[in-house]
């Protein structure tokens, strides 16, 4: 179900840009019995893909996103060509995931507010928006959704899946319920399961937004009404959380917003540092655009990742019937997914004697690390996935771009 | 200004308690300019003083409170015994900061709504609450008023004054601000100032709670609410703050909140977590007693606080006037005020060539390690302060209580 948009073609296209992108629909009519017991009777999920799938379909690999993010993961929105995927310094042709010789997927999961069936849906049972009613999710309900995607695609095994922050724990489920559909899995700035820290913080964001007057316990679509005002708190927390302590200090550290110049305090609670007004201005953008239901129900599914879980907490016996090889990366400045958690599952893989490259970053960033370009971060992944095609004889990579280049 | 209160002296006092104890009230008619250009035309100190000035008034020791604290710093509220003071494992008979042979005070703080004029009190010119009226204030205005009751207690110069987190700024800045009314600083899990990302804590709290319908611009009391949600919200943010990762993995883990012992998830924003229980508890029961303009105001003088700023970012340069010895106290798990922030104050000290002890603690339980009895921390202390009553030839130490009996 693709609409038919005519592309503007005085755009021009950056080398190693996948180009300008459509994303399809595609519509599912078997209901999704989920973890919680509940079913989603039908759904729709919303894609992109880059590259070409290969004669024997062994070239493909699935892009999982992380809480703010979607399918569109490389490219150029061709509705809005300003619009860039959120990976595409890693993802196109010639770049660390080369869609030379991969064909990637991008895929919203179901429980977004970027195109797949979620709260701010229809449900075609009432012709209602979902709203609160729509069924809490996990991960491994995503990786069950996704995976009769792969299904409808027509494929069988994954050369990779991949994906940073919750879409690692997507990656990492992947290889736990599906064994058999993955040749490799690439978890970067992960976690096998949120601290109680990390708990902690989706719960201040959540009651933060569930708090809010307009919430309506989350029927606030048939009160015409958003909470903005939660919604934009809980943004603001999670940014911080997202950057490392260094990284907010060279960016902002006490700079002060002063417009006359005077260097004197103007003691109020309007902006009055730098990063008051950058904060803000995130909190208020998101805010607009991003669905309160949505937030709630991915953290809760963050909350509730826990593969260990059904093994008495041991992550090496949830990962015995892994067979894929694994990248895992981490960054080291990333505090709210500390490097000691993704060692973790380095550690529970070789317990299980499985293939596993670990790379620990060294990287200013924090957790948003996993989203920027960093020469030796992109060299391992770039190195990982040349070993990835010479396995599966996909040909040798016949150009470098990107921040490799 | 005591009020009478008959005490029950059935209530049996632990060893190294100072036992019952009142508040008093203090009034000062003179107006306190302030930092912001305002002037506060009349305020009430309330305090609490343990043990006794002795005859040449050489053994004052003045204790400053942090965000949550009030003058009520050891012994029990004589109104309500159960109330144990803040510090009390740190001050009484016999401990780290010895009554036996110090005088200790305990001062709210302008601002506060504890007992000292805040803007929970009535302004005199209105007959109603201040509310948002209140003046901003800053570190050194709490200072100010500080030095006043010092004239009114009849000492010129404290043995030390002391205090943790944001009273350790409140220590700090008398040494810059008053430099002969002190012989010693005691500067505990504090920082010469806030970084990028503790502004950016602030102002999320700051925002939960303006943005609060029942804030109503800070008049909530002629409204007859309270922007509880708000404050709850800032509350629960700060304890994570407060904690360190690894305290909260060992109190409360993922814990399941799990009253049916199924051990499975229940699928629900309530509380599914211990972690989210503790929170939203500590956040409740402060918004019942906590006032929001008083939560403003606070985190605005911490941010304001930065002694170096006068002194183009040199902190060395604006502590060179201070002729106080100093105690510098961090704690290596606090990711509020971490080491490398009281690491800066004892490096600003030596390039002055002043007289400095810096303890960093190997303490689990992060920036709340403060408050925590911990034999390592106390014995610091205590050994300093058995310096300082040598120094100043107040006798030595009769007995040993607390932690360190």
């Amino acid at each position: 179900m693709v609409s038919n948009i005519s592309l503007d073609t005085s755009i021009s296209i950056p080398e190693g840009s996948v180009g300008l992108v459509q994303s399809e629909l595609v519509q599912f009519d078997e209901p999704l019995l989920l973890s919680s017991g509940q079913v989603l009777p039908q759904y729709e999920l919303a894609i992109q893909t880059y590259g070409e799938l290969n004669h024997d379909r062994s070239n493909a690999v699935l892009v999982c996103h992380a809480l703010n993010a979607s399918h569109h993961v490389a490219g150029m929105d061709a509705n809005n060509p300003k619009n860039i995927g959120w990976w595409d310094n890693m993802v196109g042709p010639g770049k660390a995931l080369d869609t030379d010789r991969f064909f990637v997927i991008g895929v919203n999961n179901i429980g977004s507010c970027f195109g797949s069936t979620g709260p701010a849906s229809i449900n075609p049972a009432t012709q209602q928006p979902w709203g609160a009613s729509f069924p809490m999710l996990t991960v491994e309900d995503w990786v069950h959704a996704q995976a009769r995607l792969a299904d409808y695609l027509g494929i069988k095994k994954f050369a990779a899946v991949m994906g940073g922050s919750l879409g690692g724990m997507q990656a990492l489920s992947w290889a736990i319920t599906c064994p058999d559909r993955l040749e490799n899995c690439i978890v970067i700035a992960s976690t096998p399961g949120l601290s109680a820290q990390n708990i902690g913080f989706n719960e201040v964001a959540r009651r933060a937004i569930i708090t809010d007057p307009e919430f309506f316990d989350g029927d606030y679509h048939n009160h015409n009404t958003v909470p903005k005002r939660g919604l934009s708190v809980a943004r603001m927390l999670g940014h911080i959380t997202y950057l490392s302590d260094e990284v907010m200090a060279e960016k902002f550290g006490r700079t002060q917003r002063d417009p006359t110049g005077s260097g004197q305090y103007r003691y109020h609670y309007d902006v009055e540092f730098e990063v008051e007004s950058y904060l803000r201005y995130q909190g208020e953008k998101f805010s607009t655009y991003f669905d309160a239901n949505t937030y709630l129900l991915t953290t809760r599914a963050l909350d509730y990742f826990d593969p260990a879980r059904d093994f008495g907490g041991d992550l090496a016996r949830s990962l015995a019937e892994v067979s894929a090889r694994f990248l895992v990366v981490s960054f080291t400045t990333d505090w709210r997914f500390t490097p000691e958690r993704s060692r973790e599952i380095v550690q529970a893989l070789l317990k299980n004697k499985r293939n596993v490259t670990y790379a620990e970053v060294d990287a200013p960033h924090g957790h948003d690390a996993f989203l920027l370009d960093d020469r030796r971060y992109h060299a391992v992944v770039q190195g990982y996935y040349d070993q990835i095609a010479e396995q599966l004889g996909l040909g040798t990579r016949q150009r470098t771009t990107g921040v490799l280049a």
